[in-house]
């Protein structure tokens, strides 16, 4: 079976993995990203982590796969921006990788990179029609239609965070009102917890806010555990902004599955049932029962085996 | 160049074109449906005409495409059901059709064959990423992304005129609230202005329903133009819902082209600039001017030429 590298590169913390096809993560490694070290420093620390992980296995690797935050020029394997890597602009990553090594380099997008790793390793094995939103500070979008992956014209389509689901609903990040981002992402509910601080001072939020000294959305939905009247009040939004826009992506893609992953989708038992009920209420009539929605199986390997696939697919 | 014939099926009239790969249309007619004559008897007559049409014409055709309205299962040619047809349900068309004829028969639904009549014939030639809305009594939607139409695993989606761009917006045809259908339909629209009938009793529009002896979009638009307050509050809605509703779309399909059709992409004139800046206004700055927004060319045409390319295309 064919085995690769799966790098999953982020502004704190880089994963890296050798994957097997088949079997996936044969071994694994996470290190510091370590920016200052500039994007050469921080190339060359990567080819290094990765000679030393093949050689720990006495493996072979086929190519290797980089999962990225931010606009990826996936032809080229250029990061063109990305907010994770403050000064990296129109990086050569592949170029950098290939030369410092014997490699052969693909880079994507890291939600696109996460659809393809469920399209391998998870719950999108063996389907052509999957869409898949990652929820953590932000919204990323993954979208394989007629098992092609959707990207667009210049590369930057399945924005599906940015799709608007409260036309005068609050302001996203990106300069527009009301979209998926701005309600129902880690740092909308975050948001939205200390815009209630004057209205519900002695919220549950903020008691765990002080015992464990930070405030999440872990400890909102653990608030909402307990019946929290704020917390109740940002999970309902959540429910309904994401039940919205999953209707949505239903009725435009009309998918065998829609997959949940990122870190908010570990607190999913406190809305998963209700959400699921109440996309099945707003999909056509056509559309009831056409759909699986799970929460991505593939947890803390998402990255590394998004990566990997990325490489898979280039190679297939 | 190879010639096909296109046919688009309506619910009270059937349009019937002999059309060139190349040149467009040679030939065309157009006739009732008289749905009385029953699904076959309907059948009998379509495949007269078109003998009659190849006939006058002397030209041979390679095969015969059909835009029905409807939920249509392609790939055995079958109309599942639709509004249009009361009674007809799981009707074999292509099966009846070639059975009555020697030729090669393709069905498809309208608004996926309106944007293979794009990209064969009008705003859509040699794109690989194209929308495209039909804006009628109800809105269809049709996507061609990476070179292919989007029509997901059970071939109903493409839904764009179903997703929602008002969580709590006016009843859907659909059972659901707030789709773009429910705003910014012909239907919606007139729907709206009766609404309003009681707060303005003196509006233009219903002057101009009781000069022509009829209530349409036309009316609207034509009140409008005369800045007429009602006529204003309905098309500032439209504009709102549409904006937001293509905004969506390009943040998912990064398409080269959006497209609008239908009958009330006619009046275009009265909302086109505006909706162009709403729009420009809604995406995220990286999908600034990467996208055009135009309304077809393709007019009276565009079910003839539509069901048409549904026949080039199979060939291809």
């Amino acid at each position: 079976m064919r085995k690769v590298a799966g790098i999953d590169l982020g502004g704190t913390m880089i994963k890296m993995g050798i994957v097997d096809e088949k079997d996936g993560i044969i071994d694994k490694i996470e290190f510091e990203t370590k920016l200052d070290l500039g994007f050469e420093g921080v190339v060359k620390r990567m080819v290094e982590m990765l000679e030393e992980l093949i050689t720990r296995n006495a493996v072979e690797i086929s190519a290797v796969g980089i999962g990225s935050p931010g606009s990826i020029d996936h032809e080229n394997g250029v990061i063109r921006f990305s907010p994770n890597f403050p000064g990296w602009e129109n990086v050569p990553l592949k170029a950098e990788f290939e030369r410092l090594s014997s490699f052969q380099v693909f880079v994507e997008n890291d939600a696109n990179s996460a659809v393809l790793g469920e399209k391998w390793f998870g719950a999108g094995k063996n389907k052509e029609h999957i869409v898949l939103l990652t929820l953590g500070t932000g919204i990323g979008g993954g979208v394989i239609s007629h098992n092609i992956l959707i990207k667009g014209h210049d590369g930057i389509g399945a924005e599906l965070g940015h799709t608007v689901v409260e036309p005068n609903g609050p302001l996203c990040g990106c300069g527009n009102y009301g979209c998926l981002e701005a309600i129902a992402s880690g740092s909308a509910m975050v948001r939205f917890a200390n815009e209630g601080r004057r209205k519900f001072p002695n919220s549950k939020i903020f008691q765990l806010e002080k015992d464990r000294g930070v405030l999440g959305a872990k400890e909102i939905f653990d608030a909402f555990r307990e019946n929290d009247p704020l917390a109740t009040r940002i999970i309902e939004r959540f429910i309904d902004a994401m039940s919205t826009a999953i209707a949505n992506f239903i009725h435009i893609f009309n998918p065998q599955i829609v997959i949940l992953g990122g870190g908010i989708s570990r607190g999913s038992d406190v809305f998963f049932d209700e959400l699921k009920k109440r996309v099945e209420m707003k999909v056509m009539p056509s559309f009831v029962s056409t759909y699986e929605l799970v929460v991505s199986p593939l947890l803390n390997d998402a990255g590394i085996l998004g990566a990997s696939a990325v490489a898979l697919e280039a190679l297939k």
